[in-house]
């Protein structure tokens, strides 16, 4: 199933400045044997470059810029492994049950509100999403918030009440971990933990969900790169997890019309280089409710192997996010003809 | 058809510094009354703001930042007039002849190489493309590149031959102009004149083009705002031209896996506050042929009144923008299904 | 000292939709008046506004967005506090000796290597910069790393090593934490504790080391808005801590020639803005040593309280960001000048 | 002087797909060879890499990308060459007389309005900065403007007006050229000329100012990477116009709390890479009053050659850009201590 790691690539190309000496070419051209790998200069009348041919997990980019007369390196193959197509061609299928498998031939759709906010509220939008078709819960019990004085969430008991209001409709839940302080409540309460944008570099975390062996819904940073993004998954796979889910949610550029930009380009990438699901969060990407459904059938066209939506009963009285958030009617719109929109990657 | 002119609302805050002198604030209310508007102060203890009512035409920010004491302006309605939806509230139709007509109910597909390059290019082009459906075909004939070593264009040659090929074939043609010294040229030749990202705020060429009455392909610049879109259109529906389509082309960001990001928000958003036709351009957007169809299938699905997509026969020989050019038979593939995935916004 | 807070000011401006009804707007002015504050009706024949007047902290724009037929906030006052100068005009002096004072006259120099390496590494750094001229000891014990399969530090023995060494040469020290897990050895090692650009909205993290009391260094995330570096910068002096330094370390943006870019616009607006004393990491910023010290010099001239560079006695061995360190050489050259360039914003 | 051009180098990479067959292979070798150039395949397992040694105008990165079986480029030379340092190491003079050169050890400050508005508008900045130790005037007469509505400057008139002003103060002046039909006016009365930010792309533009001869002030574009802004001033240089200035005006990023950023990381990198003299434009940058002079001062000590910056002697009633243009005090304090700031890159 998996590539065979004696395989062998052009991984990286060293380029030395004009000024480096015969000496310093040659001390880089030790260095990267000693690494077990294969140099191939290139001598020009001005310049020296050199490929360098093997395993690319044998040598970090790092461990070289440093050396003397050393000006730049170039990247022929990206340094990740376990994320990518070439280490797994097929689809990671991530099964929640037998019903629900990101990766397959049907999108799933994750609906719920930004954040669990009373037993009435919870339950009421539980039994409306899971009526039009949704297949899982949505709900913050933990939400970092930008000003210390914003509504911080229910915590632990939200979390609880989640569970329990998911089982009574027949929706796993999945809600968003901030600190590993709450792992176990985590481990014993969430169908899938959520890792959210402003974390998706807290490597402390990753490592401790990950190990956790839940399914993970794993948030690109809202100025991530597709590279940073596929490390932080990286790290999760490597801490021996592979039930794991991206998700896209928009990135922030100079265009500020809107909140935030779904990058849809990367998303279509990332179905090319990587093996794993990957959702489209048009909530959050929007930031204004009458634009989430075209983004959400944008992003079904676009490959995402699911959608993750806000919706709430009564939007104007949410305690966060109800700008964004659709009502029970606006999803139910959405999810008449969004099968129509989906297209599979496989 | 169009909003009463004298209708009024709040058009714009003017926010007071701290230190601001009872004098000042008097001395802007002056002004704002001057110009024929109604100011309307809110005084706190510590800080005073002035609102404006009445006709967003009537004041332009700039002339208020600059008098003493004002600290900020904050807009409350956008200053662009004829663009907007509350101008105009039914969409805008752009007709190139009977069956072809931007912002009705049917995507209009235009499909074409990047560049000109000869005859037999150009028409072998053409035929493949009108045979699967494509509406109206696209090539540059002027190309404006980076660097100055890069191949240029065949210049009116080019344009002149698109345009035998394209009455031949049936296909109308869409060329870009970058400078008003082709303007007899594309006046005889083209059937719609497209003015490049690059050129969008070259406003002299905006108006030159705009006045011949022709109609036009308005793309955004590869960092332009939505805002800063709407004007460069405002500029051509203020030199007394409608018929203009307006084109996403992605736009630049921080991510660089891929060459823009299709920024679907604002396509999306444009729907909403303009009556002005917009389609989408995967092609500039990807950079990539293999991440073309998902987004032009996204850019249907967010609402597109129309796709322009590079197309070559032969794209590893093609003289510029080969990488991200679909072949025939890929072209064929996106024909297949696209209907399915346009979602028409009314 | 601080300001009264009964002061009252125009906070926010609520914009109402077209299509709001009477009943909407009365629901608007009862909400605002319930919350203490004075509704401000601006009636257009189209469209009204409400501007609110009173105590920001009393409503926030969240609460408000929610409400039936609201369009949009329009923020007339900044909803952070505590870190502006209106609150506190005079600026905050941070000292950590009687010597070493941010916020003063004299602009503090941090320098050091990346990571902490080897006794003998931190040794002859440590002696070198000292000597140089240099304040106090940087030098990361913990390192988040985009990959999971770079060096990730020393750990506790790193910071406990830097201490001695810190110590031993007459240098306060300032290091990273990045985890809750490691509080007690920062309180008991760290005279400056520095929260990384990767954990500015790490909000937990935040609040638990500002609950130690000790100096803290805070990274501006290099994707943060300035209202957003506020924010978090609000988390830790409503903590109780107010022993805090910020640091402008360079953003991430479509430029990718450097590393990412050195906001200067930023660091001269927060001088404005903030009581608070902020630093320039020219080392984060550049990428590369060779423009670390032009834009060291830019920071000081720019009303930066201090710079915190790399520096390296073998930068060609160091196991992280060796390409981006200075040598002691190199140092001692920016030092000679560096007064020079300070400007300081009193 | 120049470097010898049969002088030869690594110029890129191809990286071949890992589907790519051994023809597709040898048809690239056979491709590099007829380009006069010299292939080094690097073969790996899995994917093949060849490297390109020679001169690296002979090939362009666009004719290879098209191959059939190549999957990406990576440049090892920057493909322009007339700007770069390669070609000439040391520093180019432009001097508008024997007092003011550009690129020498003395920072020439260039200051005016921003837009020429009445005779004695332009007559009273000019007196008063010439007396405050300003060289050049600055001054537009065609001004850009991104809504149709706003004022667009006094045209040749007001460029004929400033001319006999400079004349009569003494100082040579620059103003901003906006359209190939205004070419003749600028030859006859501008002493430079300026090309905008947004017309930097504008190749049409470029080329024509180029071959009137005169000294250049070319604007980055408000997005353009440091690759563009080089390759752009590659067409002037090819035009045959070595008197050309660079000016680094601010760059578009998300943060939007000033109007753009400076960015020195640019500039301390062009000094490096190209012989061209750079200066600072801290005005539009900033695009507010209070934050020029931090950025003028840093711009300065980042190795600015020079400094433009607006100057009004009432910015209240200023009709562009008062907000962000400096009093005649606030210049006067500016100037005191300028000299001070400035390092020179030799």
């Amino acid at each position: 199933m998996h590539a065979n790691k004696s395989l062998t690539e052009p991984t990286m190309i060293i380029v030395m400045d004009k000024s480096a000496t015969k000496e310093m070419v040659d001390h880089v051209l030790n260095i990267v044997k000693e690494h077990d790998l294969k140099p191939e200069p290139m001598y020009g009348t001005t310049r020296t470059a050199i490929g360098v041919i093997g395993d690319k997990t044998k040598l970090d980019e790092g461990q070289v810029i440093r050396l003397p007369g050393v000006k730049e390196i170039l990247l022929v193959s990206k340094p990740y492994k376990r994320v990518s197509r070439e280490y797994q061609p097929e689809n990671t299928l991530v099964k929640i049950n037998d019903d629900i498998v990101f990766g397959g031939k049907k999108a799933v759709i994750i609906a719920g509100p930004c954040g669990v906010e009373s037993e009435e509220q919870i339950r009421t939008i539980a039994k409306g999403v899971k009526k039009l078709g949704a297949q899982m819960l949505r709900g913050g019990a933990f939400k970092p918030r930008t000003s210390p004085y914003s509504f911080q969430g229910m915590g632990v008991d939200g979390l609880k009440l989640m569970k329990e209001v998911g089982d009574e409709v027949g929706l796993p839940i999945v809600s968003e971990c901030i600190s590993t302080e709450h792992l176990d409540a985590f481990d014993k309460y969430a169908d899938m933990i959520q890792i959210g944008a402003r974390n998706m570099q807290n490597f402390d975390l990753l490592t401790s969900v990950a190990k956790l062996g839940k399914p993970i819904l794993l948030k690109r940073g809202m100025s991530a790169t597709v590279d940073e993004f596929m490390f932080a998954a990286e790290y999760i796979l490597n801490a021996g997890n592979k039930n794991l889910v991206l998700c896209e949610r928009g990135i922030r550029t100079f265009e500020q019309s809107t909140r935030n930009i779904l990058d849809l380009n990367s998303l279509a990438l990332i179905k090319e280089i990587s093996h794993l699901p990957i959702i489209a969060d048009p909530s959050h990407a929007a930031g204004r409710y009458d634009l989430v459904t075209p983004l959400a059938r944008a992003g079904l066209a676009a490959g995402a192997d699911g959608i993750i939506v806000e919706v709430h009963h009564k939007p104007d009285e949410a305690l966060s996010d109800g700008a964004q958030s659709l009502t029970l009617d606006s999803f139910e719109e959405f999810m008449k003809d969004a099968p129509q929109y989906h297209h599979h990657h496989s």
